[in-house]
């Protein structure tokens, strides 16, 4: 398998609270390709840090893709640094001369002599062209090690990969490896993550090359299943990960880049079922994540964030009495308000949260975290369900969001079938 | 100044989509010990591969602060990288055997023979207290180099840092070195990167020893100051922050690390004015944006969140001619639902926003990213303002909240002084 670096070129990267979001997308189309990234490096605009960390990658990797360094401003070092590491002078480039201009001339401009700049490319070195911006990439070998310069601009470097480098880099190696890296990645909620190391550890073990790993966020725990190898792997692979999913059952609630918001878009889509959302220490949240799905407008009806009192009596019809004897934190307002946005609404189904989210308004029986969801459909009483959460407001927020959320993946089936 | 190097350690930071993000923290730290970080390394679980990558670190830094690899299980391999490194054979610390017993105890249990294997630390090497879970770190110097192990875990690395860290990393400095790292940070809304560029250049190239940087979101353009020295670059950091903010005036609308509606937060506070808020495409965002700032409660009466025009006329009083007759997406909408929300809910503000998020929806006069945003105050007649966005649902739903929260900062003041 062949092993790569990834080496990230930028002064802002290493200052400034950024990190190089790049790596992302790289990682993952070179694990489509074989290759394993086995180093990431950030470093900053110095042509001599950038010459040393070129120096390091070549000797350690096959191939070695760095992304920054080739604007047209003084801070832009990398072709300076990959010329002078390499023995290879900065020669001007017609190709790279030739892309620039008509990119440029497309947006009714020409190139400023600093973008010319941008067109001196190590000699021997292929021209990437920049089907996005304006700085050109480009490729070259040196010492049995690939060097591939792209733009730091993520949709930049992005473009450039897919259209231009995979061809440098996928040419050698699909006649030599039939090897890849794959990954199965199945989302939980409800279950800790310690558990899930103790369950799911003695499952994947047996399977020869397939590892697993966990990743817990407000919004659940996360199960990577990677497997590096041929044929034999990859049937591994899928048979760990559907023992995983056995064993696990309703506990995932996703797989792969789906979201929750996803999941239940597509259950109420698919029962033809509409809804409608009351909201109040998550402030909007649960009414924002149903939205950031496209043709949410179909099954979503409205949502009403009612923090006071009065707007929960106006606008949910919560009875004066229920709050007076339970408190606005309690599981007959949550049903009440679920009821209540319903049938105002005149949907199928309505969902509500209360909670406290802090760090004011807890008191000795009602601590910071405690969240009431409940849930209302035609022909069923309505219902709540008590959790309780830690962490900071944001947290606790994203928490009850993803609880309630799944909450009505749950229950979904059960209201139809009513 | 001193050089530092960041090495990260997890195949998970090489694989499965994750960011190794304690280089954010530990730069900012270690920036305010002036020490610069000059590389970030991420390396997977692979005994040489760390191995390796400590050698380069060591021989270009003078402190290398390692995270990660720590834990207890057999991929966890600092620990044994470490010693192997450096020729210091793991022994069982006396120190880390105790600080783990007691964490342990007081969460009723005993180390396992796992957790045991965490308190094997290279001889001569001080050990870190973990104050947040079982895992101890370790500092020991090598060659002129110094290490420092802490474990992967955000918070315990944070913590650890905090609290042990610094008092090895900030004591041989304090003597040498009165230079420090400085960071202005500017946000801005409504301006162009471009034009942002071309504006702050020229005010900031004269002064000896800042950089500029630009970062551009959703959320709009962040102007970021940095000087390395001591007190005359210091001065000329202020300078240039102070010549900046003269020069963008109300462009910018926070600074640091506070956010937009911390800033509507503090306004509406200070004026002792309540709000309520109609959303339509943004589909609870401002809602959720508000209610993350502690105490919105005082200030925020109720969000309605209303897709249809049903929801539109039977809760915001939208007169359905005016619907009909421009449409839900136009500026007489837009007005006509923060004056709804705003009498409705009897508060001081109305603020609402309507427009299209796509990808469905549009059509020849009203394309994807057409928004409106509406603001109605006791005494003045609504208004609306158009926007037109670019990009994708959620960043249209993310500009479009920012655009309403920043009118809202806008016209609070001219709202009071009517």
């Amino acid at each position: 398998m062949r092993r790569a670096e990834i080496l990230a070129i930028g002064s802002e990267l290493l200052l400034g609270g950024r990190l190089d979001t790049n790596s992302l997308f790289l990682t993952d189309e070179l694990a489509a390709l074989g290759i394993e990234v086995r180093w990431k490096t950030v470093v900053g605009d110095d042509e001599a840090d950038i010459a040393a960390a070129i120096r390091v990658a070549a000797q350690r990797a096959d191939l070695v893709v760095m992304t920054g360094g080739l604007g047209p401003t003084g801070d832009d070092l990398t072709r300076e640094a990959v010329a002078r590491v390499t023995n290879r002078p900065l020669r001007r480039h017609a190709d790279a001369v030739k892309g620039m201009t008509q990119r440029l001339a497309a947006w009714g401009r020409t190139p400023t002599a600093a973008q010319m700049k941008q067109a001196f490319i190590p000699s021997s070195a292929a021209v990437l062209a920049n089907p996005v911006g304006s700085a050109p990439g480009f490729c070259l070998s040196w010492k049995g090690c690939q060097l591939i310069a792209l733009p730091g601009v993520p949709a930049e470097a992005k473009a450039m990969f897919a259209k231009e480098a995979t061809r440098f880099v996928a040419e050698p190696i699909q006649a030599r490896a039939r090897t890849r890296i794959e990954r199965r990645v199945l989302h939980t909620f409800g279950i800790l993550e310690a558990e899930l190391d103790a369950r799911l550890g003695p499952l994947v073990a047996p399977r020869r090359g397939v590892r697993f790993g966990l990743l817990a966020s407000p919004l659940g725990v996360t199960v990577s299943l990677t497997a590096c190898g041929g044929t034999s792997e990859i049937a591994a692979l899928d048979q760990a990960t559907h023992a995983v999913q056995q064993d696990l059952g309703g506990l995932v609630y996703a797989e792969g880049t789906t979201t929750m918001e996803e999941v239940v878009g597509r259950a109420l889509t698919t029962r033809k079922m509409t809804i409608a959302v009351a909201e109040s220490c998550t402030g909007g949240l649960i009414g924002h994540r149903l939205t950031q799905v496209p043709g949410s407008s179909t099954y979503l009806d409205r949502v009403l964030v009612c923090y006071s009192n009065e707007a929960k009596i106006e606008l949910l019809d919560v009875p004066k009495v229920v709050l007076t004897r339970h408190g606005a934190v309690s599981p007959e307002v949550a049903a009440a308000m679920a009821r209540g946005v319903r049938e105002r609404s005149k949907t199928d189904v309505g969902l509500s949260v209360t909670g406290i989210a802090g760090p004011g308004g807890s008191t000795a029986q009602k601590p910071i975290g405690l969240v009431y969801v409940g849930f209302d459909a035609k022909g069923m009483g309505a219902l709540a369900k008590e959790f309780r959460f830690h962490g900071p407001r944001d947290t606790i927020k994203l928490r009850a969001s993803q609880a309630a959320l799944n909450l009505l993946r749950q229950w979904l089936p059960v209201a139809q079938s009513k």
